[in-house]
């Protein structure tokens, strides 16, 4: 189904060479003013092409439909968005009509619909994390009201972990290449208070785990140590309690994450997301036709050379969504 | 909440000191024979020092309430099962009743319900999973029938990825250091035919790191290539299709594991978890009083050096449940 | 919240007074050509004012965003839906902007949500069923396709349980009379075939209820004989099984309604909803401000004097929904 | 499925005449100590024959295996409790091996699992009601310590709305006569606050509707004037807001049941449930074998004339779980 998140849920829909894009948010608070620049600025991290703003011509501006005064404060009920879908150049997939991508949905869309909009990737489009951001926009305005900070960034491009400038020179050799290259985004999330998640099932972890994993492209999830754990001694991994300052109780050291027995410390949450590289690369592709011919071809369309790029406020707005919804379901 | 799964859900209860921990696994169909010698052989995967048989005494053997006919026969109601908590030694955990382990959940729970069982972890105790395995036997025979077959298995410990008898000697090393350490599992599906997944937030691979987050200690996740994906160019990674003498499709590599879009491809499905040391060990641990001071003691209880060991069934247990969901709630 | 159904999912949205109300239709399998001749005649039937379509301005048409391919084939996935609210008069509201009408939802929305949209109800207003009308009309058709007929009607307004014509002299008495009346919808499901609900909780008569009282103004629901089984002895309302000449068991009597234990009979499923009067009336109401003085007056706005004839359409789309919801969660 | 509820989840598992029946109950808070005469006293309003206690023998007192401390305190992990079915005579049933009894949920669930547990009706045993009453008490309590109080009590049996010993005289006319009768049960909830509930799908009423239409033998609800309303006029259905001496905004009248717009308005909420007459009764009955013969025989069993008495305390126990996930759901 469509729909993420319990007490705060959001719903999309949308094919990204139909008429629009959109989603509801529902379980929004009421009374809360949404600031639409800080909406809009998370838009635009998330947008193809995004340093060279001259060239952009998709505005993707989310148009509200319900759930908001004409002040833009929330009424307690669903809040419904859509986004336009524009310079649709069908023509360009007609290619893909009849072929299976590797690497990418199209074989197993058809596995399961039996029909597909082929134009585009239908609903397996990143196109639809746009929707993400719109929501996880509204959520992280709400965290940001009991002071609770989510930040997410790239931390590796390829084999490079250096400075962002490093980075992204590793993804424009890759485009060189007319290739791609994978990459991973870290989040931390600060000022969730302790006694957030649940001991068993929903854990906060796994929670994460789902919401990150739901992301296009993204092949693993670790939180706190992560796999790195996995090969060390317990006697090199303790996070000592102690009484701070403040009267809160903390760790010296953050291993677990800010996360212990599937729920929160108090310390920031820490996780990482890895993501694989664009499937689609300027190179010829190996595709298979529905009659089961294999084929070589260039594939049409632009794509970005690193999707963890892009991914980065994705990975901030599922983040956001998560800790709202569980925030709305305890009494905190 | 405390239940796991849509369609196929199972519901546990119970703390690791009281008088049962148990089950309730709502949505199994009716008319399947259920193999209890298959289940036994699934718990003891799961016990304690499973090595030593002759020195066990507790059996651990669950006791079905409801569900079932008396050959055995799931009727499609709900079959419920306990297991009654046996050698029970309240007293060994004085220490705790007032004290926050490092790296444990006492302190989380504390924060989160301000009441605690502390006598041996209450709902975080690793005993609930012997539910898991109890629900996750049943849904291994129920995929059995359509010929879907889950193994998992122990693929590294510490730096160890060597045989079976490598890495048990590095649990061995570790146990002699009183001390821990941290493990891989892994987990293969074979026979999914192609088509089971949601293509946006319910990804086959969402719903896998959901179920494997939810498991004591987990740290990691990653499927397919994982986080070396990250690290790679997309030029090194594509899958290829083909049609296959048996008509039908599949790729040449499985960089993928088995799932694309979140949907499952017909190849096997293949993932990790990392899961941490085991956070007690029989060095003298930092403990924290509810009071807020500090001390230093050897925290009593026998622990496993390496909960990664007996994580592997409970990793296939949690497959199961997922597939058999996924399954239930597709036409397949 | 605002969705309704399991596998075949509802989420509404929309202010009466706001740009737009719409849905998102998630579940619907894939491959169904949608009718919108069809669908375009249930709207119809629930819009104000039907009788005299010459006069009507509002033409309610929703615009379709995703889920169909051009040729309004369903894709599997969500499709969703949007009507513009045009002819919107906010002015005409200005008296209820402080104000709560007796009988209607602004005092209560208030208490809730601490904020409201006074103009035309916000949510509570009855607009909101023309989304359920949508949906249930594509349920309808997708029920269609296996035979299973949805057919309600008006039975009963004020003491009128005559033909159509006299049903409806009575609410043109209580127009004239400046006042409204209450009523009962009929409903009956042919062809649903045996086996469809659940024994204990999701009984198919519970679902039903919950459908048919979660539509504005329903007071009562009940299913076979009813209320007036209540006051029978067990020996009137016996419904003797047989085997029938098609092969299939029957009753000779439908005291149940085709519902028996909470699952379908393979018999008509029959129930009926009651409808208060229309809370807003031609005369003179008593009102009281937010400062919490009453006073009279008349309150503004068209309103129907019986909201039952209106409510046929959304019975019908409630029951469409509930049971296409039950067929998609069996393996029928 | 076998669960109800969303914040405050019921699970219940067990066949009438298997080992045992049960529930968990999850979602109540921690730190509630419970009142185990309190619940005593609700399960002896639900037993057969509870006016003659020397009689009585099988004792269904439930067994808590988990979520309490040894004092009985909650610890905001599930309950789980089971009751073990005592006096199992299944050579009663044997008559009912293969045959469909008129009314009852034979044939239907026949036709749901294709295998059934004939003996005492499985599933849809009145039996399960049980476990709704143990947790309905809980709800009690929790809802007690916040001052809201549910109540509710037979209202009328066949024709008469007489006293209490009128009613009882009515069901003991029909048991001379080897028949049975249909009666109906009032619930009113008395310091709900306003706001609980949903405007749309949710509505209180609709919750209420589904919880007792889940109720065995239940053929209809009502709330408010109910289906009296809808054979009325507007103007005679108008309930006046005022502002109370206590600061609270109350109604003059309570035709709507203390709901408006599916919401509570801090008046009482009150409903109805109608029952139909006890299926089995003491005079031959027409039974259909499953190979399809049709014949007459007296259904074996001890049965009650009349279900409605019984069904007093599962209404208030499903009233108790409705109104306490409710608040559970909501920040009150």
């Amino acid at each position: 189904m469509n729909s993420f998140g319990e007490r705060l849920r959001l719903t999309t829909f949308g094919e990204s060479h139909g008429p629009a894009i959109g989603g509801v948010i529902d379980g929004l608070p009421s009374g809360m003013k949404v600031n639409f620049d800080k909406l809009r600025l998370r838009m635009q991290e998330r947008r193809p092409g995004q340093k060279n703003t001259t060239q952009r011509e998709e505005k993707d501006e989310p148009e509200f439909l319900s759930g908001l005064t004409s002040e833009g404060v929330t009424l307690g009920s669903p809040i419904a968005f859509i986004i336009r879908n524009k310079d649709v150049r069908p023509e360009d997939y007609d290619i893909l009509a009849e072929a299976y991508r590797p690497n990418h949905a199209d074989f197993t869309c058809q596995a399961k619909y039996h029909i597909r909009d082929y134009r585009g990737g239908g609903r397996a489009s990143a196109r639809e994390t746009a929707c993400r951001v719109v929501a996880g926009s509204l959520a992280e305005q709400f965290l940001a009201a009991k002071e609770i900070v989510v930040d997410a960034f790239l931390s590796k491009v390829g084999n490079s972990t250096g400075t962002y400038e490093e980075m992204m020179a590793e993804v424009n050799r890759a485009r060189e290449d007319k290739d791609s290259v994978g990459g991973v985004v870290s989040c931390v999330i600060e000022g969730l208070p302790a006694g957030i998640g649940e001991p068993v099932y929903d854990k906060l972890s796994a929670r994460l785990a789902y919401a990150m994993m739901s992301i296009n492209a993204a092949k693993g999830f670790e939180t706190g140590g992560g796999f790195c754990m996995a090969t060390g001694r317990g006697s090199e991994t303790i996070d000592a309690f102690y009484l701070a300052s403040d009267g809160k109780v903390k760790t010296r050291t953050n291993h677990n994450g800010g996360i212990l027995g599937g729920i929160s410390t108090g310390m920031p949450v820490e996780f990482r997301v890895a993501f694989k590289p664009t499937p689609t690369i300027g190179k010829p592709l190996p595709l298979l036709s529905e009659a089961g011919e294999e084929f070589e071809a260039v594939v049409p369309g632009r794509h970005d050379p690193c999707v963890a790029v892009r991914a980065v406020p994705v990975v901030r707005a599922m983040a956001c969504l998560v800790i709202a919804d569980l925030l709305l379901q305890s009494r905190f």
